[in-house]
């Protein structure tokens, strides 16, 4: 399964002159996630940890929780790729005995958004409604994080990704502590498959909620990526990059600390800044 | 329908100061694409476009390839956001009469993999057998390109970019010709979605196949953008960012000219290498 990076040729221009070279790239091949036997998603991922990649797509869409609600996972033997072997690109997820199967709507495939009217307010609701870990709200939260440890973040982050280095081709997501210590790292061409890893792996061993630690994503704050750290029940997420207006609006829905910008000693709060230990009183202008 | 930006309270944190006020933000909403009906993708998009967005999805599927297959797209009227409004999520393409329905496998929603064996080789396959337009690999191809053209493009493209300046989160994709000229240029949440928005414009202006065009995307180059532009007829694909595996084999298979790391007067042809003007032989080392 060393499948991370592939060797290809390119040709290398550098101010005019032309040169030709191997170069080292991401690998990125299909994903198909079965439910039960069913098809239930197809997404494009770099191979390696496939199993905690569906086991955190499945927390995100409100299937599961705890490991106890996991019988197991495998690569479909069935599923052949080229000269008829297995091309481990399939896997199966089966739920533990009573573990309530869910109504799936599968012409729609988005499970989340699958009873909504279809706005942006009912995705919101939906999420809410769904996670099985409210975020504590009040202020009072025993969660709190200083700036100038948010501010670290993003070094620990890039020196941690490996694949990025070699390849320029990846997204990153990174799991810390409140004091910033580093837990766990993925790497992917899809930075929500990066995420459903990382979640993944904690259902795995038996870690969720992730209350009390930071995720960091090493792009930009969408909706979706929201929707994974409220679904795992963290309540800190930081971005490098800027958040969509959905992103913020369901941060500010469910109490979930939304950091953007992240970048050295400067950041944007947009949502739960009373986990923030913040020195000075906010000023409006 | 000008929703592309939204305004949101904000915590800016400088070097330890603190301050509030408002930011403007990219707004992402969901978009549900309906053929004949049957609800058949759901995308988050930044609003606009949305006609275009879901013409070029269908180019990208297969399903259209010219202005004449298309009857009309409308939006859903009974899909209702908040107060019973029109949430203008929810659009519905109509083909012209006598255009196939193709059959697509709702259980697994993705078109374009639905009868493969699930492995990056079949993936190519369904792209190679399925686009109208094979490009042209004989080594007399009549587009031909200039790399100093090529290296003008990220400064055009970005300077391109209104809605990025404000929000700092956007993707863009940009047609020029091969001289380097802008012809469209479109924002979004999603690249998959700006480069959809793009190839939905060109068909429904009936100038598929954009055979003489150079697509340019502001981030990496995945299979599914290579797909996409392969499927428009585009010989070009540039990229400021790293290509995947993935994306380098449909390019050679496909014949696409794909180049990545596009900064300045340096790039990497990763394929396709007959359409650039290189004036000195590339040396092997």
């Amino acid at each position: 399964m060393g499948r991370v990076t592939e060797r290809r040729r390119v040709i290398r221009i550098r101010d005019g002159a032309v040169s030709t070279r191997p170069d080292t790239l991401v690998t990125e091949e299909p994903l198909e996630i079965r439910l039960g036997g069913k098809p239930l998603a197809i997404t494009m991922r770099t191979p390696g940890d496939d199993f905690a990649l569906a086991a955190g797509f499945l927390v995100s869409e409100g299937v599961l929780a705890s490991a106890g609600e996991l019988a197991n996972i495998v690569y479909c033997a069935g599923a052949t790729g080229e000269g008829g072997s297995n091309s481990y690109n399939v896997v199966d997820v089966r739920l533990a005995e009573g573990v309530p199967v869910p109504d799936i709507t599968l012409e729609r495939n988005v499970y989340t958004t699958s009873s909504c009217g279809l706005c942006g307010k009912a995705s919101l609701d939906a999420v809410r409604t769904t996670t099985r870990w409210p975020l504590d709200t009040s202020p009072e939260t025993p969660v709190r994080i200083e700036p100038a440890t948010l501010s670290a973040l993003p070094d620990r982050l890039r020196s941690a990704q490996r694949v990025f280095e070699r390849t320029g081709g990846l997204h990153a997501a990174a799991l810390f502590t409140t004091d910033g210590e580093l837990l766990d790292i993925r790497e992917d061409v899809g930075r929500h498959n990066a995420v459903d890893k990382i979640v993944g792996r904690a259902l795995q061993q038996g870690q969720l909620p992730l209350s009390s630690c930071v995720l960091m994503v090493s792009g930009r704050a969408s909706f979706e990526l929201v929707q994974k750290a409220v679904m795992a029940g963290i309540p800190v997420l930081a971005a490098v990059s800027a958040p969509s207006s959905l992103a913020v609006d369901l941060a500010v829905e469910t109490g979930l600390t939304l950091v953007g910008f992240l970048r050295g000693a400067s950041m944007n709060v947009y949502a739960g800044e009373h986990r923030l230990a913040l020195s000075a009183a906010a000023s409006t202008d």
